[in-house]
C-alpha cells in the first residue's frame, strides 16, 4: 500500500441529527477519491482542542465538496456545530484489520493481536462489516486453545473485574435453549448456605420467555454496580444479578450482536464469552449444563461432548476447575415458562415440593459444586444439597439474598404477580406426550407478554410420557391483558407445542422421490 | 428457529432526513425485542397502497415505542411523511443468507443459490455486514470452477448485455497495478483496423493516477448507453468506453466496494468479475495481461500462473477463447503517468515513435488476438500488428473511433491539455536505475491532481537500467495549479519513486538480532 501524505485538510461541518452507532463521517465521494480516501478508511477529525478518530463513509449526494457530514457521535464528542471548520487527517487502518485478515488466512493470532481486536471493538473503531468478517473468520478457521484463552482474557479485560479474598468462589452456567430451566435460583442459595461464595451474573431473555435475571427480577432488583455486587456477596455469600449491569466482560454483548444475523456461534468464541464472565467474577469452581436432544441447541451429542472437553481444557488453562453435565434438554424443565411462573416453581422446589425435574437437576448441579469445592465429600454432594433444601436453609438463604438485593424477604408464592387473564389449552386427541417444544412454548409465552410482563407466560399441565385424553388441559396461558392473551392463543393454535406419540413417522411411495 | 406470527403492527413514521444506502428502518430496541425483531431482521413496511421490504436496525434513543425511524430510501419509495401511520410485517431472512452460511461452512453453491445472492445484492436486500461475510466466505473457502462460472453468469445477468451478429468479437483485459500501462488505446485500433469487432469497456482510476477510461476521456466522451456502444462498434469496429456507464455487470461494482476494507480479492470473485464483463459484451477471443514482479499485484509468479490457468479454464467453460501473458510489471510502462500524459504516449506510439515498451507490449497483445481470431496466421500476429501501426491505419482507426465517441478526429499531440505548471526532480546521486515504484509515481501524479485534472501527472525521464548522474532530471511533475504542484513536490520528497542500484542490500551485526 502506498504511503499516505500527512496533510490536514479543512472541511465545513454538516450535521446529521442522528446517531450512527459508530463515529462515522461522510465525505463527498469524488473529493474523497482525490484524496485517496475510501469508504471504511480511518481519519482523525479535529475541532479546536478536541480530536477523535472516525470511519469514512462516502456519498455523492449527502455532502458537497468541502463539506463533512457528522453524525451525533462526532458532534457530541467534538462539540461542533453546523458550519464549523474542522480538519481531517488520514490515518492508517487499525492494525486489528490486519489481524482479522490473518485469521481469515488461517493464521494463529498472538495474545496481543487478539487484545487489539477487542480493544478496537470496544473503542468503536471497527465497522460492523469488519467485525462480521472477524466472526466469520473465527467460525471458518477456528481458534485453538491458546487463542481461546487469549480471547477470554481480552473479553474479561474489556470491563471491570471482581476480586474476593474469600474461598471457595463457585459458579455455574447453562448454555441455554430449555424453557423454564431456572436451576440457578435453587443452586445459588444451596451453595451460599453451605458456605461457598457465589457471585452469579445472569442474562436477560434474548429469544426465550425469560432469562434468570428476568425471573429473579420478580423478587428484587438485579441491576447493581460491581462494588454493590461485591458487598452483597461478601454479606450473604451469594447474589443473582444481571450481568449487563455490572460492566463485566462487556465486549461479549457486542460480539453477540454481531453473531446474530447469521446465527454464527464459533465454538471458541462461545467458550471465551462464557469463561470471560466467570473469570471476571473470580470463580474457581464451575459447573456447566449443556442441554442436549431434540429442539435444544445441541441436537448432536457428539458436538456437545466436544464442547464439554473444550470447557474443561480451557477451564484448567484459566485455573477454573470445571465440570460439565450433558442434560436432557428435549423438553422444558419445571411447569412455568415466564418470569413469575418460573419463580413460583423455584419457591416450590425450595420448600421441597414442586416440579421434580427442577428439584433433581438443581441438586445434581449443586452437589457437583459442593464436592468440587470440598464442601461435601465425594459422592455426598447430591444428598447434602437435598438436605440443605429440606432443612429450609436454602430458602432462608434466598430470602437473605433477595433482601440484600432490595426485595422483600417474605417470598410468598401468593404475592407473585401472576397474570390475571388465563386461558386453557386442551388436548385434541388421546395419546402419550412425546415432545414439548422449548421454542414453541417460549413463543407463546412471549406472545402473552413475557419477559416484559412478569406474570405472563405458560404453565405446563403435562409432561413427557404422560398419557392424556382428548379434552384434558395440557397447558395454560397467563397474561395481563385480554388482547395479549388473544394474541398468544392465536400463536398457540399456529405452533402447537405439545406433540403426542405417533406410530408412523413418515410415509413414502414411489411418487415421493 | 421458531415460526413467526404473521401479524402487522402499526407505527408512526419519524423521518431521518439522510440516506442510509440501504432500505433501513429503526425500531425501539425494547419494543422490537418484544416482537422478536432484532437488528438485521427483515420486515415488509406498508403505507397506503405501497409496500417494500426493509432491514431492521434498533436503537434505545433514536425512536420511542410505537415509532419507526425511516431513512430517505424508505420515505422516497413509500411517499410517506413524519407522523404517517405505516404497518410493519416481520418477514423471514432472505434465503441468500442461508447460502452465504453454506459457503462459510465449506459447502458448494448451486447456480440458483449464487444467482439469488447476486439478486439480493442488487436489490439492496443484504446488509454490508452480510455481504462482507459473503466475500470472506468465498475468500476463506474458495469457489470451484462450476461456482465461478455460475458467479460469472449471475454478475453478467445483473445488468444489460450486448449482442452482435458479427465476428470476430475480441477483447483484452489487464489485472492492473502498472502505471502508464495504456496498451488498450493501441490494441483496440489495431484490431479494429484489421477487421475485428472490439467493444472495449474500461474502468476509471480507483487508486491509480488514471484508468483507461480517464485517459480516453482526454480525447472524447466515454459515457455511453448500451445501445450507443453497439452503434459505435458496428460503425467503427471498436470503442473505448467507461464500463460503469453502460450498465454492464453492475453487481461487480458493488462487490468491489465490499472487498475494499480488507483488500480481499478472492480469486474466484476476481475471475468472475472480469469474465462477466467480457461475456456481457459478447467477446469470443480474449487476451489477458497479468503484470508480475516487485511492486505489482503479483509479486509471486506462482500465484500469477495459477490465476492464468484459471482464466483459461473458466474462459473455455464460458466459450471465450483466452490467452494469458505474464508481463514484467515491476516498473511503469511508457513515460507519462496521468490521463493526458499517457494519451501523449499512445499517440506517439501510433505514429511509430514514443516509448518502446508500450509499443512492443501493445503489438504483443494485439498480435495474439489477431492470431486467435484467425486474422493473422500463427506466428505472424506481432508483425501484422506492427505493420498496421506503421501504415498509419491504427491511428486512422483511433481517429474514427474518437469521432464516433463525439471527439475531434485531429488527435494532435499539441492539443492535449498538459498542465501549465511543471517541476523537475533531479537525481541526488550517480547510479543505475534499479526500480521505479508504480504506486509511488502514481501517488505523486494523484497529488498533482490526476485523474480529475486531465493534464496533471508525471513524466519519467529515465527507465530501468539507465545510468544517470547526480543532478540529472529523473522525472517531471505537471499540474494545473501551483498549489497542487507544491503538494505533489512534498509527496515526491517523501516517497522517492526512483531507486538506484545498491550493492549492499542489508547490513547486520550481532546486535541486529
Amino acid at each position: 500500500m502506498a504511503q499516505r501524505e500527512h496533510v490536514k485538510v479543512e472541511y465545513k461541518v454538516k450535521v446529521f441529527d442522528i446517531g450512527a452507532g459508530l463515529p462515522i463521517i461522510v465525505l463527498n465521494e469524488v473529493e474523497a477519491r482525490q484524496r485517496d480516501l475510501f469508504m471504511g478508511d480511518r481519519v482523525e477529525i479535529e475541532y479546536k482542542d478536541k480530536r477523535m478518530s472516525a470511519i469514512v463513509d462516502t456519498s455523492t449526494t449527502l455532502v458537497r465538496e468541502g463539506e463533512v457530514g457528522a453524525f451525533i457521535e462526532i458532534v457530541d464528542a467534538l462539540k461542533c456545530a453546523p458550519g464549523d471548520k474542522v480538519t481531517i487527517l488520514p490515518l492508517g487502518k487499525p492494525a486489528s484489520i490486519d489481524y482479522i485478515k490473518k485469521k481469515l488466512d488461517g493464521g494463529e493470532l498472538r495474545p496481543s493481536e487478539i487484545e487489539e481486536i477487542i480493544k478496537d471493538l470496544m473503542g468503536n473503531k471497527l465497522s460492523e462489516a469488519e467485525l462480521a468478517v472477524f466472526v466469520a473468520a473465527v467460525y471458518s478457521r477456528g481458534i485453538n486453545a491458546e487463542e481461546t484463552v487469549s480471547l477470554t482474557n481480552a473479553i474479561m479485560r474489556s470491563g471491570d473485574t471482581l476480586e474476593f479474598n474469600v474461598s471457595p468462589v463457585v459458579d455455574k452456567h447453562c448454555v441455554g435453549g430449555v424453557a423454564g430451566n431456572r436451576t440457578t435460583m435453587v443452586v445459588v442459595p444451596i451453595l451460599a448456605a453451605a458456605g461457598a461464595y457465589f457471585p452469579k451474573t445472569s442474562s436477560r431473555a434474548i429469544t426465550s420467555a425469560s432469562g434468570t435475571a428476568d425471573t429473579m427480577e420478580t423478587l428484587c432488583n438485579v441491576n447493581f454496580t460491581k462494588d454493590e455486587v461485591r458487598e452483597i456477596v461478601l454479606k450473604t455469600h451469594g447474589c443473582i444479578v444481571w450481568g449487563g449491569g455490572a460492566h463485566l466482560a462487556p465486549a461479549d454483548d457486542k460480539l453477540i450482536r454481531i453473531r446474530y444475523p447469521f446465527r454464527l456461534d464459533p465454538r471458541g468464541m462461545l467458550l471465551a464469552s462464557i469463561m470471560a464472565k466467570k473469570k471476571a467474577v473470580g470463580s474457581k469452581y464451575l459447573v456447566i449444563d449443556i442441554p442436549i436432544g431434540r429442539g435444544s441447541k445441541f441436537e448432536d451429542p457428539g458436538r456437545a461432548k466436544d464442547l464439554a472437553k473444550d470447557f474443561i481444557d480451557i477451564g484448567s488453562r484459566l485455573d477454573i476447575k470445571t465440570q460439565v453435565f450433558l442434560t436432557d434438554g428435549s423438553d422444558p424443565i419445571g411447569y412455568g415458562v415466564g418470569p413469575a411462573l418460573e419463580c413460583r416453581d423455584v419457591l416450590e422446589v425450595l420448600q421441597g415440593r414442586g416440579p421434580q425435574d427442577l428439584f433433581n437437576k438443581s441438586c445434581l448441579l449443586a452437589g457437583s459444586l459442593l464436592e468440587m469445592s470440598s464442601l461435601a465429600r465425594k459422592g455426598e454432594g447430591y444428598n447434602m444439597a437435598m438436605g440443605i433444601i429440606k432443612s429450609g436453609k436454602a430458602l432462608d438463604k434466598l430470602r437473605e439474598i433477595v433482601e440484600a438485593q432490595g426485595g422483600s424477604p417474605n417470598l410468598r408464592i401468593d404475592d407473585l404477580p401472576i397474570g390475571k387473564y388465563k386461558a386453557e389449552i386442551y388436548a385434541d386427541a388421546d395419546g402419550r406426550v412425546d415432545y414439548i417444544s422449548n421454542s414453541n412454548i417460549s413463543r407463546i409465552a412471549r406472545a402473552a407478554g413475557a419477559p416484559k410482563v412478569k406474570g405472563a407466560g405458560c404453565v405446563l399441565k403435562c409432561e413427557h410420557g404422560d398419557r392424556i385424553r382428548k379434552g384434558e388441559v395440557i397447558f395454560e396461558i397467563y397474561s395481563d391483558s385480554e388482547a395479549k392473551l388473544d394474541y398468544a392463543l392465536k400463536v398457540a393454535e399456529e405452533v402447537k407445542p405439545v406433540e403426542l406419540q405417533k406410530i408412523v413417522l413418515g410415509e413414502f411411495d414411489r411418487n415421493a422421490f
